[in-house]
């Protein structure tokens, strides 16, 4: 394996979309959400250290999760946990983690990927990323995965792409947040649109000269500590500055500013295991097309639901359609698949009613 | 308190149709049904120790079930538990105990009551009872507390009496099991039918006088143990003979058959517990009218409902009314309230399905 390849895995996130069952203590990226006996970021783990030698990888994520990191990823050293001190969206973590690497290693090119999703074909997966390796360690460009749009999904970013360019790589025109329904359907039709899958990759180099010419003063914040990262002084520079740092996007404050950045259009199938109907399309069903994660059930009349419960708890169902079923031990949630959206307001009623214990 | 006076506690039944909660290993009646802090026999007995001298009360149950009942009945000797070695319905035990409370007291005068009914008012339940007690220890009755029916309910037996009598003790004609409800609708209209409550009160003599005469086989083989019964030999009798016993209830052997039935219209509000729906009606409801048990819980679209969880455990429900929904530690239920007459067939198919773990 090139010695030159990193990955960040990104594994800061709450998933509060999949509440009750990942919660601020325990978040989905931990879980076993499929039912496969692995956790999502050991999938993650596992399928980016098919590529990537196994001390060049580093997860990112919050001070609270770095022992959840540790018990589940056991091959990581504590050195390869890179924590944010405060939550401040994606841009400020990487670019700390991209410097930390240069210093490493010049000549790095890397991988950023969220711990939580769904990829079934892995050698697609690695082809692909390989493809990009390659261009970045060779081109001053920003990448990006495009996942070939299979219908006109509201909930997905969209990346627009230069149709003239003739090689595999295409030189991305612009991107733009979730659209409206007949936005998405115009995207779809005009076949140079690929859905935003938020895995990136780039050169150390490349990021951080972004970041230098785009947030320039996320760039000084952070270039002040070259001298103590990697090493003992290192965490006294970061819990001091840290949270001086602005909460912005690598979306935001990079790629949809930056002039070289690129695009593949991917070969595997994906899923950003975004919300219950995301995992619904994911999992094996039942001849009612029930789709069941550890639980045992009995059902009449009950078609289309998302039921997941602890391992072997008998579900008994009659007269309940498409609805998301969690049972957690001081958590049950039944509510229709439609209304998934509405589960991140339904999470701050319950913090207002109950307070924080179940949340 | 009158030393006559005897009390046989019914707590036997498995109250299958109150599963997941009530199951073989722990029935209804040793549940706090309505989260009053009491299970429904704690209730029963404090109801029935306000008439009756406390060491003159027998519960009989399933040996399964003595420690249980001697757990939640403290002021019980294991002497005052009688124990059925084998199921073999109500008429058996009954008889068995009868043939004991004689040999103790030949004067006595015994209530039988079910474990798991609800009587709210206890003052109009003891009148009634002492002026069936009364009645009983003078005359040759067997005598059933009547309820005037509030609807034509068709769950319940329904109990004709002679209109003509003038006195508050009326003669029985008959009984007629759950009647479809064009059947119930003319009982109700006919004003001289009662439901059966199950509530049986005579003296020790009337009711064996009356198996002597209706259950001659059943009574020989009980009576074969009046020498041992109440000495450290009965055991070993019951366990050898009891088994033998014709599995037949008390109504089928001896109320539909003997001449000398009478009824006291109850002055008591009553309920028989007999499904989640009967439950429900007894609860106090939230705004949308669901009744809760033990949970707390956030709703939107959800109403009529009946939840019941272990104590504080969040139900987040949305779209969902109607509906019996119970969640144990390896249970959880949902199912219409109209569906619960087939919670029976269910269960059944638990068993068939997964064996009897979770029944």
């Amino acid at each position: 394996m090139n010695k030159n390849y990193y990955a960040i895995i990104m594994a800061g996130g709450v998933g509060s979309r999949f509440w009750p069952l990942s919660n601020r203590a325990f978040p989905k990226q931990f879980h076993d959400m499929l039912g496969t006996g692995q956790t999502l970021i050991q999938k993650t783990f596992q399928r980016l250290n098919q590529l990537i030698p196994q001390e060049n990888i580093r997860v990112l994520t919050n001070a609270l999760y770095k022992d959840l990191v540790l018990e589940q990823l056991l091959q990581l050293s504590p050195q390869q946990v890179i924590t944010e001190p405060a939550m401040r969206n994606t841009a400020p973590c990487i670019l700390y983690a991209a410097l930390k690497i240069r210093k490493e290693n010049p000549g790095a090119v890397m991988i950023v990927a969220p711990s939580d999703h769904w990829i079934e074909d892995e050698t697609a997966f690695g082809d692909d990323v390989m493809k990009c390796f390659e261009a970045c360690q060779h081109e001053d460009i920003l990448m990006t995965l495009g996942i070939p749009p299979a219908f006109p999904h509201t909930g997905y970013g969209y990346i627009q792409y230069e149709k003239e360019t003739d090689t595999v790589i295409k030189k991305v025109i612009g991107f733009t947040e979730k659209p409206d329904y007949e936005k998405a359907k115009v995207f779809v039709n005009q076949g140079n649109f690929l859905w935003n899958s938020g895995i990136f990759i780039w050169s150390a180099k490349s990021i951080i000269a972004a970041f230098e010419k785009f947030q320039p003063e996320l760039y000084r914040l952070f270039y002040e500590g070259m001298e103590v990262y990697n090493t003992k002084l290192e965490s006294a520079f970061i819990e001091k500055y840290y949270a001086g740092a602005e909460n912005i996007s690598i979306d935001y404050a990079i790629m949809e500013k930056a002039k070289n950045v690129a695009v593949l259009s991917a070969h595997f199938d994906w899923n950003d295991m975004g919300s219950w109907g995301a995992l619904y399309d994911k999992l094996p069903k039942d001849e009612d097309e029930n789709a069941i994660i550890n639980a045992r059930i009995l059902t009449t009349d009950a078609s289309r639901n998302i039921i997941r419960t602890a391992k072997d708890k008998l579900v008994v169902i009659e007269g309940i359609n498409d609805c998301i079923v969690v049972d957690k031990e001081d958590v049950l949630l039944i509510c229709p698949k439609a209304k998934e959206q509405e589960l991140k307001k339904t999470l701050e009623k319950v913090k207002d009613t109950f307070g924080e214990h179940y949340t």
